[in-house]
């Protein structure tokens, strides 16, 4: 929920100037993942102070620390005040430096500057630490370090870690030697549990990085100036043996998004990994959890070596280009990220070939999922609504029973899974705490684990047995809109390859192919509601509460669409099953309440029709989601509001459905004020439970 | 959705007034099945006009009708305005007289006159007809028939019925032959699709009614004055053989409550039988549709004989004693409609017995239970929260993966069932339309149907292959209160059945068996919340939202909870997984929406008060439901109201929890001034799709 960088450049000179802009635009990048307060530490003009203690090497800096409640543009004024007031030079050079930053999402502690990171050791910040995770055992670490007179001034969970540092340097050279700032680390790791990605800064250690985590992502990118090249690799074990005097600079990073405007290089660095940047070298260390324990001295970890991989995306992807918000912008991509999704995947017909749905990652898994007992489908929010769209039309080819599990209700319940199951799991991020908790469980469970995630080289991918990516391209807001719609879309392709084995609905799939083909013309017809969205929203930008019935494979369109006006309008929505009308929900009914009720054509049509007849029945407040030419039909005598949208084979129609209802939450939340792309409350991927 | 009730007295003297007042408790007791019209017809002092050009027989009187837009008390204030106008003797006596009534909730047509029933043939009422159910080919029916003429006045879909019965009549009156009243209604049945359950009445036929029904629930009863008493009984064959000239009163009823304070004897009148009340006597037909069809002509069909059946009903449960309104009275008998639930079941350790669960019904089936491939549970509202409620012990005492289906969300889906599945439906008034036809669906399929309802001679209970009764005692508010606790207690039992011959649960079978003795005492002391709950509701009357959260066993409890609040309070509530409120729903939450949450203690606590704290970081109003002594714990420093419930075992536990949200949801609707028992738009038991 939170987002981590550091950045360091080593033999090119920067400016203070460049390098606090730097991180302020680093956690611009990262403010999707949480937007409560924020937080950097820079180097100082004066060495550390003789009153510590300590004997800091030569070249050492007192760290600044600046830290704000708010979002991003609060902090980046609140350091340019005091920069004014402390007369601090920005224009001062470095040819070495080390700077870090934090974008916080409040788990433990109100948003607050005191909560805010980075946390510190105490008094000269000995120790600095960004974090991204939650330490679980933090309670018992604290009462440790306060019996060793610690003070603590935050209510996170994170103080103990730089306070931890602190302990454990302090106590290693008590004993003696002076130990590198990894063994500092490695030490603190073996105390922590929970989930976390960590940047450790230091004067101890002026101009290193020690960076390592377990559960949350990090990603390593580094830039290179090869005018000094002289061929070595920057990748070194842990004894510094190549030190390769490149000038370059160095990032590390939440995700992606930070790094693309610098490097593509990049390296994903994995759970347990302990990354040092020092001296212009990167050493990589795994610490052994298991090892640690036992012998209970210092961990000797193994060093690692590494490739760097290059990042696939582009840097248009992170910018808004012409549009106000990421949230607008990614609705109206849709008809591209769709194409994206399903290029190279579906087979038209030809000389030799068959139309059918090629997915290379899941090819070798076809058989054991079509003999499943189950599918059990399981995600969060809105990659469970996706999951929930698809499911009939799963059902329908696979003829396999396809339960719906919400992630954290799973692991609650420790429901039963079982060697005959196909678990197939649905997170964009792919990091989404909850989901990969319900992977653990179901692969401990024997389950086979398939995974389906806009994140290449995130956990997800990288822990389940095979999957699909479905290549949307970087989600910026925080409501998912282009993920959803192109989790569909791979979704019912994967039910097209389990069910291509069958000759009874072979004219079904290949009129679904067909319609795959023409899907991105027909969701860019529907954006054209784009204003009549907006000519609603203004109708409706007052109200209180608003309904959304759907039923068959639109009950996820309903979900979906009442979700997005929740988490973006902060408009009180519910999505409901038409089925259910009569069983409760029906008395809400009155001459006030808007209610949207999709009724598109398919073989619940005559149902949902006579629901309308109830509603009307009832004088409720109708607007109604219908095929194209199908106004009159559902609003006899124009007895309430139609969408009209283009049809598309009934499986595929909550792609084109959800498109209205997402410009609806988008223009609703615009009128009433609120942030698009930064919802009350919300981060991007929930990657603590 | 509607209530169709019918009173012959014969060779028993009744005054008009007494007629009328008969005819309106009747209405009153079934209410609660629909209250938006109503209407009744009884005879006046005048023979039919000859200008209908019909031979009327001697005795035939003109039926009179009254129909009034509103609940019953307005048709009774406009029944007595419009008596006192045309002058009309209330003080006549009848030594025998057919009156028929009904209370409808609209389906097709909104609340009107016109659309109330009775529905009549047109001018003079020579066919009135009070329905219960939808006729789903009545579109092709009024065509023909208008075709033929006949002028349409009403919206409804039972206008086809009496208008039709005319056709028939005319036709085989023009043949030659007089039918017979019963000859008419075979005829008609042979038109009709749909489900309905009907009741005729007609001044060509003075003093005869006619009854029949498919899919919809139906009841004759019977009170016999034994002071002529010659023996005969009163079952007759279609020949009309035995007329026994016993003082007598017969009463036609949608369910038992509007007979039980005239009688216990009575007779549930099974699908496509046909009841002839004639000069005392009872005849049964029996109505074969495939026959009916092949042969074209009139039917002939097969007399039946029956048995009558006693009623275990006591007045009592259908009055509201010293309480307000029946929601009160049954949230109140909570301790004992549980008692009773479990009366008989559980096994107290003893001589020669071992603890345990004795289900007459299904010890048969249990082995089959425990080897099926999934447990598949479907219900509709509150019957799928108990459900969802009971879900997780079902699966760690069974280890069967347990299935959560909506019944209208897996018809639309037709989604699949095997041989290998075990289907359990839960419905209260066992005739809830969609569980029914998904009952239908899932026995085509070939899975083993198990039946939890509250209603003996049901069609739940007559059509599943076993079952448990939940003996709750009859439930009258159309929020279900008492039926949903005593539905998870049956689950509770049914899990404990299932997974008694595992030896690695036994303590833990056994504790729950303790707690179940011991349930009624603890349910006794979450009651004595009442006051306090009136208070919490004062606090909420005026919000506009609300939203609960829950997780593990206690999400049905979220659900149920809003669903309370919903339904009869008229506020839009939200049950919601604790789990996904970092998936969006925390978006809506501020200082001014109150939140309840459901912390009491088991496996998920801990997750619980991380929720509760992420809610007090976000400044949330929160109500939390905690176990007695925790209010400190989850509310530190008074932050929070606590709502504290005693502790049993956690399975158990969302029995006592949903009590406060019960009387919360009462109170709410008290101080809101709304109806309590028959909330609006709803009915008790829905029984069309």
């Amino acid at each position: 929920m939170c987002g981590i960088f550091a950045y360091l450049n080593y033999n090119v000179h920067r400016e203070r100037r460049y390098i606090l802009e730097l991180l302020f635009n680093g956690l611009r990048r990262l403010e999707y993942r949480g937007y409560d307060s924020a937080g950097i530490s820079i180097d100082s003009d004066s060495v550390p102070s003789a009153d510590l203690g300590r004997n800091f090497p030569a070249n050492s800096m007192n760290p600044l620390v600046f830290r704000q409640e708010g979002k991003i543009d609060q902090l980046v004024r609140s350091v340019y005040e005091e920069v004014d007031e402390t007369r601090l030079d920005l224009d001062q050079t470095f040819s070495v430096h080390t700077g870090i930053a934090h974008t916080r999402w409040a788990t433990h502690g109100p948003p607050s500057p005191r909560n805010s990171h980075p946390q510190s050791s105490g008094e000269g910040n000995e120790f600095l630490v960004v974090h991204n995770g939650i330490v679980t055992n933090y309670v018992v670490l604290k009462e440790t370090l306060v019996r060793h007179g610690f003070k603590f001034e935050s209510e996170t969970d994170t103080e103990v870690i730089p306070k931890l540092a602190k302990f454990v340097f302090d106590k290693l050279s008590e004993e003696g030697g002076r130990p590198t700032f990894s063994q500092v680390v490695l030490e603190v790791m073996r105390q922590l549990e929970g989930a976390y990605a960590l940047i450790f800064k230091s004067p101890h250690y002026p101009n290193e990085l020690v960076a390592c985590k377990r559960g949350s992502p990090l990603l390593l990118g580094l830039k290179e100036f090869k005018e000094n090249s002289d061929g070595g690799t920057p990748f070194n074990d842990v004894k510094f043996l190549t030190k390769t005097d490149n000038p370059k600079e160095l990032f590390l990073s939440s995700d992606a998004n930070a790094l693309i405007e610098h490097t593509k290089q990049v390296l994903v660095i994995e759970d347990d990994e302990v990354v040092h940047l020092k001296d212009g070298g990167i050493s990589i260390l795994k610490f052994d959890s298991d090892n640690a324990k036992a012998t209970g001295g210092l961990p000797r970890p193994a060093s690692v070596q590494r490739a760097l991989s290059i990042l696939e995306m582009e840097v248009e992807q992170i910018k808004k280009g012409n549009y106000e918000h990421y949230m607008q912008k990614e609705i109206h991509e849709q008809p591209e990220s769709l194409k994206t999704t399903m290029s190279g995947r579906l087979i038209q017909e030809g000389p030799g070939k068959v139309k059918g749905i090629l997915l290379g990652g899941l090819k070798d898994y076809l058989k054991t999922i079509r003999r499943s007992r189950r599918i059990v489908f399981i995600g969060c929010g809105t990659s469970y609504n996706a999951a929930l769209a698809a499911r009939p039309f799963v059902e329908e080819l696979s003829g396999v029973p396809v339960s719906m599990e919400i992630a954290s209700d799973l692991l609650d319940r420790q429901g039963p899974i079982y060697r005959e199951d196909t678990a197939v799991f649905v997170s964009q991020s792919g990091e989404t705490a909850d989901t990969l908790l319900a992977l653990d469980y179901a692969k401990k469970n024997g389950a086979l684990c398939v995974g389906i995630t806009n994140t290449v080289g995130s956990a997800l991918a990288r822990n389940t047995h095979c999957g699909i990516h479905i290549n949307a391209g970087a989600e910026i807001g925080v409501a998912s809109t282009k993920a959803y719609t192109s989790q569909i879309v791979v979704m019912t392709m994967l039910a097209l390859a389990v069910g291509d084995d069958s000759i009874s609905s072979k004219s079904r799939r290949e009129a679904i192919i067909d319609n795959l083909f023409d899907l991105p013309n027909k969701v860019r017809e529907v954006l054209q509601l784009d204003d009549e969205m907006k000519d609603l929203a203004k109708l409706l930008m007052d109200e209180q509460s608003l309904l959304m019935f759907g039923r068959g494979y639109n009950y996820a369109t309903a979900l979906e669409g009442a979700l997005k006006v929740k988490e973006v309008a902060l408009m009180h929505s519910e999505g409901m099953l038409a089925g259910e009308m009569k069983h409760g929900p029906l008395a809400l009914v009155d001459e006030t309440l808007p209610i949207v009720v999709i009724a598109t054509r398919d073989a619940c049509f005559s149902k949902q029709q006579s629901v309308i007849q109830q509603l009307h029945a009832r004088k409720g407040r109708l607007i109604v989601m219908c095929t194209k030419g199908d106004a009159s039909v559902v609003c006899p005598g124009g007895s309430c509001r139609a969408i009209e949208v283009p049809a598309v084979e009934d499986c595929l129609q909550p792609v084109i459905n959800i498109i209205p209802l997402q410009l609806l939450a988008y223009h609703l939340t615009v009128l009433r004020g609120f942030d698009v792309d930064q919802p009350r409350n919300l981060a991007k991927s929930v990657t603590t439970q």
